[in-house]
């Protein structure tokens, strides 16, 4: 490599030295920005804010956004809520009907450890909570899932939703919590109807909703519009990405994360080769997006195609062609499943690398 | 779960028990059939074979297929042949031009330990190596990498793959091998002019192609179409995928690796969601296929779209429509990216769970 004249030349010349590339690398100046962002946003609208840990999968992480006034996490997965159990996290909300886990008998040995709160949209989801809280000897605290247009998980009427409700508070086993939904934001007021008329109805079962949580980076934008809310679920906001800086909830400066890569081939005048493949920046075109991911050096750049170990690039529009042997910075499409490709990743801070971190619940199926 | 009452149902119900879902599984007896397959097609060509290990990233896998009669591995990355040599397996060729590893010391690291014959494309992929080399003391044996037709690393023309062989020869720390090639199979006398004028060149350079070395599962079929070739590296072929299901060159019966995965959400008639996204099967659409991924039990069933932990089902065409608890078996679209998501993988046999054996190589970035 070149002798380094700049910082970032400095830092592409020590994470080539000390790890090799590809290498996933994130800058901590950003994530004590991006954190504290995220935090002032919540607080500005009153609203509790609990990261989602599916972006950083990391315990450290976790205890920093804690630290910073989260009051704990959301999590996906019971593998995910033993990682941050084991950091010393408590508050636990788990935004998934996690039935395959229960069923094995996993969520009842998580249970003995720790009270859980878990969503549900179905009453199967519901009968394994309740063996599991009665096999545990703890009762369980559901939240229903909400569907308010995202058409995933989640009841699709208020109806379904007190129905579950109801379901919830006749088992002694389970204990109504509240409701959980992700806004598409696309109609508000529709939204706001849901909500309230879910909530009449739960009040008429002598139920209260303890918790209403809705989630997502881009709705950290909205905070407050929807009423009642009372706490928050931003997960990407914590690095940031490509899909972000396009959608507009994050800058190029926010994007904490990137994939370091050389460029080992360049076969023809037009194309090249990164040494980081869909292995690496994962084949998630993060909602459409064109090329798959950014790379910051040369914006006129395009990451064509992958094979595993292989970004194909193409340059046909790049004025100032990369040369083999050149590290170039990628920002990725989406950063959760880039995140999830690595057992550890490169911390950096002032343009020196400042330590490299496990991400503790990394493939955690479960 | 009701009472199973098949030996499908009796495995299902021995995985959500033993380690819930969604669980990645190879059934072991179609992997040794597998392997003897691949073994035979080369042996009846007069082929030598040389598995890639990208696909399965397991030293028990790999000591099985040079049991049945391999003559080593290839790998694409340095932390993959580290994993080749700690489970004994002494012949590997690295596919690849490994510039960002070589520049971390790590190829010097490995060449101490163990001979490599690694693949270049360029003059720069060639100094790292004889760096390397030179450093550990010890000749690195190199094959040039030509580009028959894929366009993506492999020098375009025989002059350049006769000057890479020429720079090869006059560098002391550096041994020629012979050639690399992954045709496309599009148009195999070309192919072959290629070769055959690469070949003449390099015999005027005094040197001899000990190696030449062809890639590809569906090339599987052709072997013996070009003459010359020594080996052959296939590595889906021990596993398969929907995408070799696709392109004839496995039936569903030859897959090996499925996701089980349960149906988690039903929230409207026509759709569901499956406990497997985007973090388990991932995004790769195995070259543009529709869906993401087979359903075994429904295959009028369409894995739409993902988030990162739900499969999204559009059952809109879904006569037999699956309920909410009912567990499915998905032949992904392409096995080797599944393979590195997931640190174990549950083996069995005969319709019982035989081990859970760990995916040695998984994530090895450089």
């Amino acid at each position: 490599m070149p002798e380094p004249t700049t910082n970032a030349d400095q830092l592409k010349a020590e994470i080539v030295a000390r790890v090799g590339t590809p290498a996933v690398v994130v800058d901590l100046d950003v994530v004590d920005r991006n954190i504290a962002r995220t935090q002032k946003l919540c607080d500005a609208a009153g609203i509790k804010n609990r990261p989602h840990m599916k972006t950083h999968k990391s315990g450290p992480m976790a205890r920093k956004q804690v630290k910073a006034g989260a009051i704990g996490v959301a999590c996906q997965k019971l593998g995910e809520a033993e990682a941050m159990l084991d950091a010393g996290i408590e508050d636990i909300l788990i935004c998934y009907n996690i039935l395959g886990a229960a069923r094995s008998g996993k969520l009842a040995d998580v249970l003995r450890r720790a009270p859980l709160k878990i969503a549900a949209d179905n009453p199967v989801s519901l009968a394994a909570y309740s063996e599991a809280g009665a096999a545990a000897g703890r009762v369980v605290d559901v939240l229903v899932e909400c569907d308010t247009g995202r058409k995933r998980a989640g009841v699709v009427t208020p109806a379904e939703a007190i129905e579950l409700a109801r379901l919830i508070r006749d088992d002694p086993h389970l204990n109504f919590k509240g409701l959980m939904l992700y806004p598409t934001g696309e109609d508000w007021p529709a939204v706001q109807r849901y909500l309230d008329e879910t909530l009449a109805g739960i009040a008429e079962l002598g139920l209260e909703a303890e918790i209403i949580s809705t989630g997502g980076t881009p709705n950290l934008a909205a905070l407050g519009v929807l009423k009642g809310v009372t706490e928050h679920r931003a997960g990407t906001s914590i690095y940031n990405d490509r899909m972000m800086m396009t959608n507009g909830a994050a800058t190029q400066e926010d994007c904490a994360l990137s994939v370091y890569t050389t460029v080992v081939s360049r076969a023809a005048p037009e194309r090249g080769i990164l040494d980081a493949g869909s292995k690496t920046l994962t084949s998630d075109t993060g909602g459409g997006l064109d090329g798959h991911g950014f790379i910051v050096e040369h914006p006129d750049a395009r990451i064509a195609g992958f094979s595993e170990e292989h970004g194909m690039l193409d340059l046909s529009k790049c004025v100032d062609k990369p040369e083999i042997g050149e590290v170039v910075r990628v920002i990725p499409n989406h950063v959760c499943v880039v995140v999830n490709m690595v057992d550890r990743i490169v911390g950096v801070r002032d343009g020196r690398i400042e330590q490299i971190f496990k991400v503790d619940a990394r493939g955690q199926l479960v």
